[in-house]
């Protein structure tokens, strides 16, 4: 696990995420919203939400010490995140061939409340598997 | 153009963002790759593409005065950024119902080489216009 | 349950996909993979694959009586189907405001094989709900 | 071009659709919008609009005579089609790495108006092309 890149990720610090769980193809992490994650509504920029989300991802897609990265993602927003939330969000791999990985993922705040539901795939460069 | 909420956008200041240009459903904004927005892989976060992308669409949708928010996106990665790249988004309107517009969108970087492909959805509340 | 409008689903029906289970939000369709759903690489068109989830989706969408229409979906495509293969679709409501809902789904073949990922956003013209 | 593999889509066949052009990474195609097309709401099934793009799609990515097929795709719905309408989709391929193509595409009707805008993302396995 230690050689899971997404460790070393600095926009997830400069946000202050925290990671809760990783486990093999899955990650569960979290992030009090903060004054300047606002937008021009008052609620988190969905580019918080989505940043968070990418993380679970990106630990998740990494998880075998291999270096999947995204090629892309889809994000439906249901509910709003306010200053001083708590929201966490997890993503959890659902299948995997040798060069491709997908993943499924969602972010709920404090009071169990879904906002997100994240959905995403990893292409793996140099894989460690067979097709 | 006063009234478009995502002008008050905190996120958006607080990484850098800026306005190239606002029209009739259409943004096109700017910004540098900074050392804390790089990833595990030393690339740019896919949260920080995402979020400069979801603050050009913001503009785009909200030109009218009304408020629209996202309601979906997906985003397709194509080539990385790096620290120091500036790098620009712009978004479009391309079709408008009396609640829902849909809007698409592109990040390139400053040699013009496309990084990203953006779709979204807004979703308006309170709509000036008719069905 | 009758006045569930995609019971008269015309393609659905012209493709041969039978309804396996329908309840609050939630329904399962399967379909057997016909020589004539072919694409040119041998496999069910992934637009087969489309037209079986949306089938589902849309079933499920609407087991309030009201009428809520896909205004976007993505499907992630996993592995491919072959003729004779029985595919069955499942999709389920995970939120829904006074007018907009969204669901996820997937399909399996008959050996419990994930195929395909799908997400949809259905819109609701004239909801019977509150906001 | 003779190599196309998805010259020999049946499923494209059986619904009827009719190749219009087709140029270096890029394809239109027309659909006559039959009566067992409709849905429950009287307008084209989601899924004809998604695989007459997708047919578009699959020829535009592979006029390299490689295979590349589809691993995502996502459509948003912005007007109906009704019986008897003709419907024209074309894609595009907008990038291209050795292994990942994306493409994004539109469908309109007799009249120009815009129907559906569509994109996705091709897998090449055995690329003729380096990286």
């Amino acid at each position: 696990m230690t050689d899971n890149f997404a460790l070393k990720d600095q926009f997830a610090k400069h946000l202050g995420a925290e990671i809760l769980e990783i486990k093999d193809g899955y990650a569960k992490v979290q992030l009090k919203v903060q004054k300047y994650f606002l937008n021009g509504v008052h609620t988190a920029h969905g580019g918080v939400l989505f940043s968070l989300t990418d993380y679970a991802f990106a630990l998740a897609a990494n998880t075998s010490g291999e270096t999947g990265v995204a090629i892309n993602a889809s994000i439906q927003f249901i509910k709003p995140a306010f200053e001083g939330d708590v929201i966490v969000a997890e993503a959890k791999m659902f299948s995997r061939s040798k060069r491709l990985g997908t993943f499924s993922g969602s972010i709920i705040n404090q009071k169990k409340e879904i906002l997100a539901h994240f959905n995403a795939m990893a292409y793996y460069k140099a894989p460690k598997i067979k097709e």
